[in-house]
């Protein structure tokens, strides 16, 4: 079974090597802005497809659980987005197309809108107003593999398409809960009084 | 912004620690039971509530690229589960009340149960025909806080409540997809065809 | 194609007849309810499983479209339910686990629980506050089919399964969202400017 | 609460006159159209947003149990889409930007693609193969009135923005449901076996 050990060690080292790839300066405008809209009440829309979209979900799931007025994309109870109000946008590759026309519809109607993309110059990046850019083999894997095999050591991934992108994601945006709750002075205790009590 | 890198760095350590404390023989016999329900064609049902469920849906997703016959809890098109069936059930507690139901009717109906939980012993741990055991600080923090203190070194641990419970589960379900893929043969580029075209 | 035509004209017959089975003082007191949780702010919960489910998360919708605090059981952002909270469970059988269960929860953290369904005395019913019987052949056909057919005039209905139920909930409580309109003097402008614009 | 009653009857009474209304070889063309797929077990993917999109569920929930190998956009198992495939789109006004946009990549991989709409001009009309036209006041609401008020009688509709649209598609497709069990032979018992039975 050493592969699934192997596996779980790539994820774990490409984890720690990118908190040294991600840009610090990127990650603190993105905490500033969710902390301005915490405070300004605006709402935040959390949009992608596929695993990216879930691991936006599991994002969304925290902000609520920080008080954040927050919505996902193609949920029954998502409401309307208007000028003021902050769009997070993921897709990898940045050219995942309902991705992209969601967040060109939200710029249309004045939202601020942050990618979390390994592609800043993608579709998705030209139209962000902050591109985060964490590293990752997405689904373009060809074009990828350099900078991953860099990352990793100068051999192919054991892990298929975007899974590095996205548990790396996944581990950047609990990253910024933490920093979140420091800066706004929530306690654990305070987000399990938000958490969902039927499921 | 340290927090960020803090936080990512703890997820990333205790993946890399989970990789010790998860039982080989527990790993290598839930694979032996997808490469059977592959060959046999059987359906495979994946269970969960909270981010759980979405790390559950992040792997149902892979099953599907590798070209599994794979359905989740509450979407459309799940049809019935039958005799012979396989029902993959995560909840870090063990205690997650509608996934312990869920996964009690699939015994019923003759499924077998798999659980990922960090509580072998919690109602849905019982209920379970193969419990993988998945280290991790569960919602039930105050009666994890002793293990999960041992494995990051005796401190608190800066992520709230399950975080490193889904982080650890999410890289571990991709370590069993990379072992699927060597088992069965199948090539990224497989998996690639198969992944959804439309999003 | 003259099947599609007669179905949609049992579909429409039903609902037309089911306005004088429904019984008005059970609506009444539904809509004073819902009018009372406006006012409090307090949060509706909408759960159902299957075909119910979608006619639930429609109606769900629609409450957000009419300024509600209202979630639905399994989404990303649904949060803790407290005391005063509105839990509106739809199962035309009035047994679906998942469903009863979640009532079950639901009651024991002290909200208040409306059922529609079209057996008062099933578990969903006994546990709820209030019951609003739906008439409608559900799932558990054969049970149902003697008072279906008196509706619809002693033949066997052409819908299958849940079909008649269905619709005539949804459309049931499209009513309701008319009444709640005229109630709370909401106009249809009203709604459409809470309308999701990014979809 | 007459406006509950009074809803109901302009639902039904629409419903009704839809029978008359939507055109018989445009919905002999879709059941001909499913019929086939049905046979060549090719795939069946719906799309729709908001309301419209769980009127699309419903829909293909139907399927499942009638047997078709069918996927909703957005849903976690929802694999490639190619060449032979069908694309359901429903979209009252035929201009929901990401059904339009998804509608229009399943052309461009070759997929055949009815549109459910009240405008057959609408974006979403010129891509399909085949449009049925669905009467009902969408969100257009100015746009659509005249034609409503035609068919209810020269009054304003109670029900707001899509209700009408909304209730008479489910009402059409359970009908296609109908025509399809009879020309494929399927009873209900057969759907039934096939129906979820953990819920």
């Amino acid at each position: 079974m050493s592969h699934v050990k192997e596996a779980m060690n790539e994820i774990a080292s490409f984890i720690s090597k990118a908190t040294e790839l991600i840009d610090s300066s990127e990650t603190s405008k993105m905490v500033d802005m969710l902390i301005e809209i915490y405070h300004t009440r605006k709402k935040v829309l959390v949009i992608g497809a596929g695993r990216s979209g879930l691991v936006g979900k599991a994002f969304a799931m925290r902000l609520m659980h920080l008080g954040f007025n927050v919505y996902v994309l193609g949920e029954t109870i998502t409401p309307r987005i208007d000028k003021g109000d902050l769009v997070i946008a993921i897709s990898g590759s940045g050219r995942t197309k309902l991705t992209v026309t969601a967040a060109s519809v939200a710029k249309d109607v004045g939202a601020k809108v942050i990618a979390l993309t390994s592609h800043p110059k993608s579709p998705l990046g030209l139209i962000a107003d902050l591109v985060v850019k964490i590293p990752g083999r997405t689904k373009l894997a060809k074009e990828d593999d350099y900078t991953t095999r860099q990352i990793i050591g100068m051999h192919e991934p054991l892990t298929p398409l975007g899974t590095l992108f996205e548990n790396t994601c996944m581990a950047f945006l609990d990253g910024i809960v933490v920093e979140l709750m420091k800066r706004l002075g929530l306690t654990e205790e305070e987000l399990k009084e938000r958490h969902a009590n039927i499921e």
